[in-house]
């Protein structure tokens, strides 16, 4: 079939101006419907365009503007469209059609049970890490890719995928330690601990961290409330040869972008599921330049992983995928019954992972006893310790104050230690009768943690004033709402008073 | 465990600006930032959140505004959320947390693999027709129930759903005669002339068709170039009453209004998946008060329908879910390898169908044929033809005029029979050598108008002038774009170039 000499283009240039609106992530551009260029391409509302500005190009969605707040010729941006084309106010900008998002196809295989390959799933992964993928795309992806419609070897694919789509780190040494914890349990906030340990002892742990999924904090969002987790590559390099770790957030780095785009949507989702986890986790952990992992996976009735066998299952995809990563892991299954520490929120977290490191009198022994096990192990794949002697040693670290003395160090040369923010309002959840705590459901009291603001808000969260199996008074407070509105307080209040049974109290 | 008494919740009111965004049917709230609503609430960018407005409440996704586009008391509304409130300039509005969306924990389960129940998807199917849903969770619902991950009795339960959250009209008598065609056969607008047959024949059709979902033209884009289409109940009965048939849009009436809501993001998403296939067209039906249902499947290599074996499972459960539904319902296999008639895109399937109905020089035979074989269908069906003379009765309705008749009538009393609109620009696509027609695809074909514009863009579309088995020379026209705007011309000719055996030529 011939294609007669391709039809003129027209111009299709706009002058860019910031117009303020702040829709996260996702690339917005304003255009009136009645501006040359909307009417010249045929661009209806909700269309991908690709803009391009000086030599950069993005896609976008087009929202179409009816009114005044646009001038004719001018196309405004969102906020993340501004910061990545570079825009300055008046510059002008191309608009075209987006080429119709190919990768797609596979996405639609994939949700009618194909299995993809792996220049499949690099196709998908190139899109999403350079935005091309619009929300609903996301949405769809992340939903194909759910639950047991990826088998292992597509598993390894994406993994690799995601980790050839960003920058890789190289420390041209051996080992290089690396911890992970598989979410849904509120509070254990031990990698902060783990590192000062580890360091302490002499190995090299360069951790680098996401922010939260579908959780109240992640380990950058409590770092942050303590001192600058966005180092850039030279900064992470110069902290780990000083003090043989770091505690950052891999956002910063483009250590698997692409992870990073997923994450956003899978959070509005509240869905992480286990393959996407698999790719998660060991993506970042390879880009990072781990050569050697433990992973930690609590299990209990209302933590992400529920059972022994679901358990096993993971521990088996994490397990193949980082050996054909070349990763060395090793899993650590543990007591997933009920939330860890007292805090549950960024701030509320630094201030117990800084209790356990001071020896404070009051800091939480769930968490101090986790941090122990997990840097025992640590201590142990890595050659610091003796096998069985791990967890005599990382106790000596802490007791001793190294441990807290490395983290000081660690955070004064990420950019110096501070003290963790305190929330405007608390509001105490109070118990109904005398009794004992018989159960603990860690996903609605994470749900209350987040209703009430966090991980945005730093301060907000919950504070824990029990654990199961204690005797509670009637009118005890169970446990206290930390939030920087009232509004807030009432959101989480209004969620605490429809599902009662957060904590079950049962009478004596 | 006890809730101390509600905490007091501010005022949370602002005013009321149409900032004159179109963001389609999605609602979208504008706030600034530091408004004292989202600083009191902590609501962050991209919250789900519910207006309430004269006693109306409708969720929206909230857009953070970070510049003077806004006062400090006012709300910018998207245009879709306007007319949902019914808003004025200057209104007093309230702004709230939406309640966390608890039918979405169904969404996830389903998309774990677990089955729905009625009531489950009965809380879902609510929450999308009121528009709660954002379309993230739009796509993941979508997504997570397409292919085989729904059986038949979920089918049924969601197609229940469907109906019931709209209205349903009665007609008080029986049969009331349907036809759908299971989409995927570009220029396939067999239902106005199908209907304008069986009316004419005396039987009652009263026809409600949807838009296009992934196709460039739906039975309403097309009559919509010639008549009104989006009447309300009292017209469409009047129309019925007094010509026995109406062909109109269902999207007027709130008949499944969930349907038109997944719709939109299918659209986009490009996906139209046997269960919600399934839901979609027989709860419409069901809706509309049909008794009788004749499902004509187009099967062939790029229709929608591939394989006689998937034609055969599609229509299994079609006739099941029918069946438990009381509708009396036949499904007709046919001849899916190729377009039919010539027009691809509303204005130019209309152009056909007065053709057919005209008995014009050079109207498509396909065309015709296959409205006559789904008319014999329907006849039959409903005792106005005995078995195996349907195909002549509804042949004799064309030849001698009383079908064109009808069609004028039933137009005239939708409001008026018109002329389609005419494109601004074409351009032929050139066939590279001399040879014979082997292959037409389709789905490409299909993309190709879209790309050119339609459905958005009426006129817009593909004029095909060749069909399986044709012989043409080097040079000679296979088909030509039709567009609003050169933009569009480019970018389906851009397509084109991309796709060289969208039409295979063979030489001889």
């Amino acid at each position: 079939m011939l294609t007669p000499p391709s039809y003129p283009l027209t111009h299709n240039v706009l002058r860019l101006r910031r117009l303020g609106i702040d829709t996260h992530q996702e690339a917005v551009v304003y255009m009136r419907e009645d501006c040359d260029v909307c009417r010249s391409e045929g661009l209806d509302s909700l269309a991908q365009v690709h803009l391009t500005h000086n030599g950069r190009t993005i896609t976008a969605t087009l929202h179409h503007v009816t009114s005044d707040i646009l001038a004719h010729n001018e196309a405004g941006l969102s906020d993340a469209a501004w910061v990545s084309l570079g825009a300055r106010d008046g510059d002008p900008v191309t608009v075209r059609h987006a080429p119709p998002l190919d990768s797609f196809g596979y996405v639609r295989a994939k949700t009618f049970g194909r299995r993809l390959e792996e220049n499949e799933f690099r196709a998908i992964v190139a899109d999403v890490a350079t935005q091309h993928y619009a929300d609903v795309h996301l949405a769809s992806f992340i939903t194909a890719c759910a639950n047991h419609h990826l088998d292992r070897g597509e598993m390894a694919s994406l993994t690799r995928a995601m980790i050839d789509a960003g920058e890789r780190l190289d420390w041209g040494r051996s080992p290089i330690m690396d911890k992970h914890s598989i979410g849904g349990l509120p509070g254990n906030r031990t990698s902060p601990i783990v590192v000062s340990i580890v360091a302490a002892c002499g190995l090299t742990m360069p951790k680098t961290s996401s922010r939260a999924i579908t959780s109240p904090a992640g380990t950058a969002d409590t770092m942050e409330t303590l001192t600058r987790v966005d180092l850039d590559l030279p900064a992470i390099r110069r902290v780990v040869e000083q003090e043989g770790g770091c505690i950052v957030w891999g956002g910063a780095v483009r250590l698997s972008p692409a992870d990073d785009v997923l994450i956003r949507v899978e959070r509005i989702l509240d869905l992480d599921a286990e393959g996407q986890l698999v790719a998660s986790v060991l993506s970042k952990k390879a880009a990072a330049g781990a050569t050697h992992l433990i992973l930690d996976l609590p299990v209990g009735p209302t933590a992400k992983v529920r059972t022994r066998a679901d358990a096993d299952e993971l521990a088996g995809h994490l397990l193949a995928v980082a050996a054909s990563l070349g990763i060395e892991a090793r899993t650590l299954m543990s007591d997933g019954t009920q939330p860890v520490g007292h805090g549950i929120g960024p701030a509320l977290e630094a201030r117990d992972v800084l209790a356990v490191l001071k020896n404070a009198p009051g800091a939480p022994g769930s968490l101090r006893e986790r941090a122990i096990s997990v840097a025992a192990a640590v201590l142990e794949l890595g050659g610091a310790a003796p096998a069985g002697a791990g967890e005599r040693v990382a106790r000596a670290a802490i007791d001793d104050g190294r441990a807290w003395r490395k983290f000081k160090a660690i955070c004064e040369a990420q950019g110096g230690l501070r003290a963790p923010p305190v929330a405007l309002h608390t509001h105490p959840v109070l118990s109904d009768r005398a009794g004992r705590v018989t159960a603990i459901d860690s996903r609605r009291i994470s749900r209350v943690a987040k209703l009430a603001g966090a991980p945005d808000d730093k301060a907000a969260g919950v504070d824990m004033h029990t654990a199961l199996g204690q005797s509670v008074e009637k009118g005890q407070p169970l446990f206290t709402l930390h939030a920087e509105s009232p509004g807030q307080i009432a959101y989480a209040l209004g969620y605490v008073a429809a599902w009662p049974e957060i904590i079950r109290v049962e009478s004596l």
